[in-house]
C-alpha cells in the first residue's frame, strides 16, 4: 500500500472519528436539554429535544453505512481494524444515549404540573450531573485516545448506581407517605432509570475506547449492579 | 468469481443466519424463563436466567467478529451487504433481549413475596405471551426470509403497547389503593416496561428482515408511542 493510500485512510478514520463526537455532543445536548425540560418545566424544550432525536438517528445511519462500506473497501486488520469497530459500538451507545435523552423529555411532558415535581426533580438533576459528565469525559478520552481518562470514566461509574439506588429509594418513601404523587414519582424513577442507563452507556464507550487504543479489556472492577433490583 | 466461491460464501451466510438465530433461541427462552421465575416466584429460575445471559453475550461478540471478518474478506454488495448488515444488527436486538431478560429475572428476585404480588404479575405473563409470539414469529421469519410475515411482527406491535398501557394504568391504581404494593408494583412496572421494550426489539427486527429481503423501507405504520408517557 502506498503511504498515499495510507494517508488517504488516516483521513478517513480521522473522519468517522470526528462524525462520531459529532453524535457525541448531540447525545449530551439531548439529554442535558431533556433534563432540564422536566426540572424547569420547560414543555417547548422537551417537544424540541423529542424533534431533534430524529438528527442524531439520521447521523448514525450514515456513520453506520460509512464504516461498514470502509471495512469492505480497506479490509482493515489490528489497530486500523478495532477503530472502526469502537466506532460502530460508540455511535450505537450514543444512539441509544438518544433514545433515553428522548424518553426523558416525554415524561417531562407526561409529568403533572401541579403538586411540586420540581422539588422531587431535584434528585434527578444532581444524578444527571454526574452522569454528563462521565459522558462528556468518555468523548473526550475517545478524541484523545486515552486509555487512563476511559479507566477513570469506568471506575466512576459506581457512583451514579449509588445516586440512582438512592433516589430509587428516596422516592418510593414520598409515594408511601403521600399517594397523590405515585404518578409523577413513577414518570421520576423512569427518568432515574434512564439516565442510569446513560451512565452504563458511558461506560461500554469508556472500555471500547480503552481496548481500541490498548487491545487489551479493561478488567471489570466490579459486578455491574443496579441495586434497586436486589433491595425489596 | 468462481462458482465454488459463491457456493462457500452461501454457506457462510446461512451459517451466520443459523448463529443469529441460535441467539434468537437463547433470547426466547430467557424471556419465557425470566417471566415464569417473576409470576411462579421460582428465585432458582430467576438465577439460572441470570447467570445464563453469559453465553448469549459470548455468542453474540462471536457472531459481530465473524461478520465484520467477513464483511472485510468478501468485501459484499446488494443482497449480501444487506444480509450481513441484517444479522449485525439483529444480533444487537437480540442481546439487549437477553439483557432485559436479564433484568426481568433480576427483579422477580427483588420483589417481597409477602403481598400477593403473584395476583399483580398475572398482568405481566399476559404481556408476555404477546411479545413473546412476537419475537418466535419474526425469528422466524428471518429464518424463512418471508418480509410479509415481517410486516405482520411490525404491525401487531401496537397491542403489545396497548396491553402495556393499561397495565400501568391498573398498577398506579393498586398502589394508590395501598401503599403497602407500592415496591412491588414499581418492580411490576420495570418489568412491564422491559417487556414493552423487548416488544420493540421485535419490530426492529421485522424492519431489518423486511429490509433485507426486500432492499425496501417498511413504511412506519404509526408513530411509535408510550402512552404512558404522554398520559399523566
Amino acid at each position: 500500500m502506498s503511504e498515499h493510500t495510507v494517508s488517504a485512510y488516516d483521513e478517513e478514520l480521522t473522519e468517522m472519528a470526528g462524525k462520531v463526537a459529532e453524535m457525541g455532543g448531540l447525545a449530551e445536548k439531548a439529554f442535558a436539554d431533556a433534563v432540564s425540560a422536566l426540572v424547569s418545566r420547560d414543555l417547548d424544550l422537551a417537544k424540541t429535544t423529542i424533534a431533534q432525536d430524529e438528527r442524531l438517528d439520521t447521523l448514525h445511519q450514515e456513520v453506520e453505512a460509512k464504516l461498514i462500506e470502509m471495512i469492505a473497501r480497506r479490509q482493515p486488520m489490528g489497530q486500523d481494524l478495532r477503530e472502526i469497530t469502537a466506532a460502530t459500538r460508540i455511535a450505537n451507545d450514543l444512539e441509544r444515549v438518544g433514545d433515553l435523552a428522548k424518553n426523558v423529555a416525554k415524561r417531562a411532558i407526561a409529568i403533572d404540573n401541579s403538586l411540586g415535581s420540581k422539588k422531587l426533580a431535584i434528585g434527578v438533576e444532581h444524578m444527571t450531573e454526574l452522569a454528563l459528565s462521565q459522558l462528556k469525559q468518555v468523548l473526550d478520552a475517545y478524541t484523545r485516545k486515552d486509555p487512563e481518562a476511559a479507566k477513570r470514566v469506568q471506575e466512576a461509574d459506581a457512583e451514579v448506581d449509588a445516586i440512582y439506588t438512592s433516589l430509587f429509594r428516596e422516592l418510593l418513601t414520598y409515594m408511601m407517605e403521600d399517594p397523590r404523587v405515585i404518578t409523577q414519582c413513577v414518570h421520576l424513577l423512569f427518568c432515574a432509570k434512564n439516565i442510569e442507563r446513560i451512565g452504563d452507556h458511558a461506560t461500554n464507550i469508556a472500555e471500547n475506547v480503552f481496548y481500541m487504543v490498548t487491545g487489551e479489556r479493561l478488567p471489570e472492577e466490579r459486578t455491574k449492579l443496579d441495586e434497586t433490583t436486589s433491595v425489596s
